[in-house]
């Protein structure tokens, strides 16, 4: 066991049932925020905009609305935003949404206080990885999902679609929220396909995680904690989405990851996908892991890079018994089945086979690092194949 | 399962064997440190002293050293080093030491920017319980012991001996350090029956834990991974001082109940054992605890307040099978003669049996707080009965 690690989540996180009612009381990091929001209807019809809005007048803080936020946001959403934050003098965001809004705001903070395109600031692919010059705006994250984790670390998936690419910007402290809350009653409403796509994004962070070649005694025991809470009640969640005790526990396991994934990196799993809505942008991230996802594992437990791992996790995912890496993949089977996402094919959103190799490509040039957090090595063809192996 | 929970935790921890050395690699939050240590030698000798400060040269900064910090500090203490970090201009504080300089550090940072005496601002006991006017210095952390916790967290317990007052201060967020280095090689001097005591300290900031009102689904899930590693490694930790790997697991279980005691509050054996060092200045906060434990632990066994606690204590423990609370009383025992610890006696350190009546006044006065963190009511007859069958 890794003994190493660095901590630091910077984020006041109010997690839990109600936690929204607490927002009105918390010293807010500006005196005028740009709230960030989705481009669809789902928080003004389901009231959240208005109770955060009325939370808001509560702080004492005055808003710019910015609803431009969509699916696999692009590089342009993001710098409209931005622009509209600078126009407006707003002097912190708050972020109301899913994956998507929680990872814009990550990059509109950079992008309201640096000059230029955000793409000098990528690191991967055609990005120019140069250093921020200036502070980003505060973040206060308000997450209406369970996926991401971004609510509270400092990471945010952007997509290049001139060149396709997707790729997380951001791992510098200032970019950590300064307050998120996570309330499980402003999940309620997540339908039961987006539930299961975003569980299991949530699952696959900590997964991902437990098989890194960095992972330590902190990120373990954590991400074992979330994996657990997802395997039973990710399956409540998505079978009845009112069950408020297993929106609350799904709500955790993804949190936690944002955690996680800061103390130990994801795998390439998470390259490969970026790669895979780089190309396709109408396919959802936690749908996307989950085609390759049996694949993928499997290529490491057939080179019995990290048995005892996959063992680890098989057994908090209720094989009690669990004695070879192999019981993961069942456990994972199980779960995949139980929440009706077994059978997701690439083919129903436009992937040809032939494209194996362009995706191999493209998730190694635009986010190669995590390959090299994958417990053994995937050479290109090993990668392309797990999409061939994948695709149905 | 309690699922709401606040993590405030902003420290950026280093955790880890060599982390020292990467001390003037970071940015520090000023230009001219306060280097806090003890009155001790074992700092100067074991030349940890000079390590901190070579590093503190290549980050580019100057220090004044105040090396004024006994066992149990008093206020009188904190604000002469105060004064001393007024005097020389320092901006920030660098705290090297085991729990009494950690603690001091939070009460110095508040007391080298704020007016008035330092007992002006201790909520509970004869403390006037004022809010803080300024912004307190920044506190750098260097931890040389396992036991406090406070390395990454906003709580330090300081003495009124003139008042018999011995109180938890700080828990604002301002005070949490912003820069801990935990590194397990700078704690292999500690001798056996240091690294007992300090170690059933951090036992039992989680075993606390585990019992309070308050417990939650991330205090739990931290809490019982460093109860179950303390169990497995102190008593190695004990037996060969320079097995590092003891030590490391031993470090991680004492910074991680820095996060689970923000959590979710101790309870009120730590009000009592203040109250025992507050009239007996030469016990060692960790072994005035082990003194009153099984005590204290079979009150709450008897009245069935939270059985299931207890059985999930005892099973990390290394009780495997464990169905009943007692079972915790078992494992405890048999870890604190591992550790040669279980004859401790109060009537070592000068307590009479009369004394009960007396304690057990000043733990309700001066931090009678965490007695509302009990998992069950406590009375004044019922505290002073567990100081009575503790005595020996
Ligand atoms: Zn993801
Ligand atoms: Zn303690």
């Amino acid at each position: 066991m890794n003994m190493n690690f660095n901590l630091f989540t910077s984020t006041n996180l109010l997690f839990g049932t109600g936690m929204l009612n607490e927002l009105g009381k918390q010293k807010l990091p500006g005196k005028k925020a740009l709230l960030l929001i989705s481009n669809g209807k789902s928080t003004r019809e389901n009231g959240t905009l208005n109770k955060v809005q009325k939370q808001l007048e509560e702080a004492g803080v005055e808003y710019t609305l910015c609803a431009n936020i969509h699916e696999n946001p692009t590089k342009e959403v993001v710098m409209e935003a931005a622009s509209t934050a600078k126009k407006n003098s707003c002097d912190f965001i708050v972020a109301l949404g899913g994956g998507a809004v929680l990872d814009s705001s990550i990059a509109v903070a950079a992008m309201a206080t640096n000059p230029g395109d955000l793409w000098d600031y990528v690191a991967g692919g055609t990005g120019k990885a140069k250093p921020l010059i200036s502070k980003p705006l505060p973040i206060v994250t308000i997450a209406t999902t369970s996926g991401t984790g971004s609510e509270i670390n400092c990471w945010g998936v952007i997509s290049n679609n001139e060149a396709n690419e997707k790729i997380g910007f951001g791992g510098v402290p200032e970019l950590n929220p300064v307050l998120s809350i996570v309330d499980p009653t402003l999940m309620l409403t997540v339908p039961a396909k987006y539930t299961a796509y975003q569980g299991f994004d949530a699952l696959f962070h900590n997964t991902e995680v437990m098989i890194s070649k960095d992972i330590n005694i902190l990120s373990e025991t954590i991400a074992l904690s979330a994996i657990e809470n997802i395997a039973k009640y990710l399956p409540i969640a998505v079978k009845n989405g009112n069950d408020i005790e297993a929106r609350e526990r799904v709500a955790y396991a993804s949190t936690m990851a944002g955690i996680t994934m800061q103390l130990t990196s994801t795998t390439a799993k998470h390259s490969m996908e970026h790669a895979m809505s780089a190309y396709h942008s109408n396919l959802p991230h936690g749908a996307g892991l989950i085609m390759i996802s049996n694949e993928f594992y499997k290529f490491f437990i057939d080179k019995h890079a990290c048995d005892e791992q996959f063992i680890k996790m098989a057994k908090v995912m209720g094989i009690k018994d669990a004695d070879k890496p192999e019981d993961f993949l069942t456990a994972l089977y199980n779960l995949q089945k139980e929440c009706n996402v077994e059978n997701l094919k690439m083919s129903n959103y436009g992937f040809t086979i032939d494209e194996a190799d362009t995706l191999a490509t493209n998730a190694r040039e635009t986010m190669g690092g995590l390959f090299l957090a994958n417990p053994c090595e995937m050479t290109h063809e090993d990668c392309a194949e797990i999409f061939r192996k994948s695709y149905r």
